[in-house]
């Protein structure tokens, strides 16, 4: 067995040990996020862990009424003119906690005054003592190139940081249930297996979500051009009506993320749009209207809240990309040319 | 000739339009926000707007100092939870005005008291009548669906207002030689014509650029995806080590954006590891090193100062997504399902 289809299934493991054992360093993290009183919130990242950025984005805008800046690393490192961020809460994401770049963003915000907050899944990393506060990630180290339970220890970092900074129990309870709801996709495995076939030689492919899963959208297209080195992108769905829809031709691979919520409205809209262009529709969704839409589908347990259906919708896209690797023979663990730390400048 | 060329053509003369008629408006913006004194900037656009939104990220983080946030629509109009932007500069951009998610963003953070101000290309538009302040593009009714001379007028605009908030007699100047930069630009439009044609049969593509040309890399892409319904992304040369490079193969296209300034050093680091994989690089540079590794050289204009060599950068992928469209047969004035104005929720 490949360490990447170990490390897939190890992520509801993954997530049950960080909420029985982060909670109190969540809570100290968020109070002293209340005494700091941020008037925004600036976030460092590179790769899979921008994506869980991109997750931050929506949760901690749409729950605690924060705004999220995405930092542009190379400001601080290429052209050495950090902005002002004195009344920012400054986050820097990192598996390995080895982002030069990331780190730099950091360190400038930390000189700056700023409050700073680190999450790695090293606590001996750099980042990991760069920073006021460091959120461990707890996930076992990550041999596998291709970021998975990594990723999905980040959203839930950040979901427990969010319902610790809104102070509420019915967000900390909706939590709990996530652990599950990861082992319940994974049995889905079988069937993604059998159809990924398939696409063995598909050229090209989209994802698209929108709000909370715009970050899926990204991370699902991330995991396919890295394992599977076919060209294609994530998009909000808003953004691709936005020009990019004009790529869409008759058999063109669209996987469509539309999980039930606000956002569920806008996705049933765009479906017959795919349907006119004779896309090939890949849906991942608990919504019967998406998955009859759809060519293939990947069923999500009912019952998720939105905010928290990122964790587990993302999960499929992992397998996809897997299986689909599988079926082009390429290798799991050490994609041609990646390397499981990069540096950059 | 169609509209698309016509636009494209037009660029120095709306460049020296903007410059000759909206400096006293944009230097009344810049004292306000003095006063106003926001400790972030957040921008709200989609499509070519939103990458007029990423230039402005790194220039007014670099000249102003600024940290600046891209909006997220959808919590605004799909969450209803909009986040507390009552110290921020607000800005949205959208050529014409009418996109209703990104004016929901301008008027929910002017209930909140923040400073707002709005660039479009109508002044009778909704977005322009929403905001404090206006700032008019100015560069007549653009026909083309793939927007060009909105695009250089928003980085125009975006460049005019670092230089008036820097209160820097030196910016100012920088600015003056733009349009004739541009122009010089265009005169390479036959030879890219010429080689458009080796293109016609590609099935995905890259653009990668890095810092201030991060948007460049963005836009070329998309008036690419447009026009010419292939699939592809834009990259920060970082952001692209980071997982994405694994789908480069012997000939794989790569749009390699890299004038001089303080990120050729990356970029020139980049160069060959395309060589060694075997792309097939399209070089935009004025640096000799960089057009001897690529297959397609546009050389640009020597003495582009940095932070606005995006003006000029972009338009030999303007022209190259046009001349492969009109290779491709394509309608170059309305790509297939798309309109001017797109609505999103």
């Amino acid at each position: 067995m490949s360490y990447l289809e170990r490390e897939i299934n190890e992520q509801p493991e993954v997530l049950r040990r960080l909420l029985a054992e982060e909670w109190s360093n969540v809570s100290a993290i968020a109070q002293a996020i209340r005494h700091f009183q941020p008037t925004f919130v600036c976030i460092a990242a590179r790769g899979t862990s921008d994506n869980a950025a991109r997750y931050a984005q929506y949760t901690l805008g749409i729950h605690n009424r924060l705004p999220v800046a995405l930092a542009a690393p190379s400001i601080h490192t290429l052209y050495e003119a950090p902005p002002d961020l004195s009344r920012a809460l400054v986050i820097g994401i990192s598996q390995s906690g080895q982002s030069q770049d990331v780190l730099r963003v950091v360190t400038d915000a930390q000189q700056q005054g700023a409050l700073t907050v680190t999450i790695t899944n090293d606590s001996a990393s750099p980042m990991a003592q760069a920073a006021q506060h460091h959120l461990a990630l707890l996930a076992g180290e990550e041999v596998s190139i291709a970021a998975t339970k990594t990723y999905t220890a980040q959203l839930m970092a950040v979901a427990m940081l969010v319902a610790a900074l809104a102070d509420s129990d019915s967000l900390r309870a909706e939590l709990q249930a996530l652990p599950q709801h990861v082992s319940e996709t994974l049995r889905q495995g079988e069937a993604i297996a059998h159809w990924a076939e398939r696409y063995r030689y598909m050229t090209s492919f989209v994802a698209i979500g929108r709000g909370y899963n715009y970050c899926t959208a990204f991370e699902i297209s991330l995991k396919i051009k890295e394992l599977c080195y076919v060209t294609g992108s994530g998009y909000s769905e808003a953004d691709f009506l936005h020009g990019p829809i004009a790529q869409v031709q008759p058999g063109f691979p669209v996987i469509v993320i539309a999980p039930t919520g606000k956002t569920l409205p806008v996705m049933l809209d765009f479906c017959p749009r795919l349907k006119e262009r004779q896309a090939e529709a890949i849906a991942i969704s608990d919504d019967d209207r998406v998955l009859a839409a759809a060519r293939q589908q990947v069923r999500l347990p009912s019952g998720i809240p939105e905010w928290l259906s990122p964790l587990v919708a993302v999960v499929p896209g992992q397998m996809f990309a897997m299986y689909l690797a599988q079926a082009k023979d390429h290798e799991l663990d050490r994609p041609r040319g990646l390397t499981k730390v990069t540096i950059t400048r």
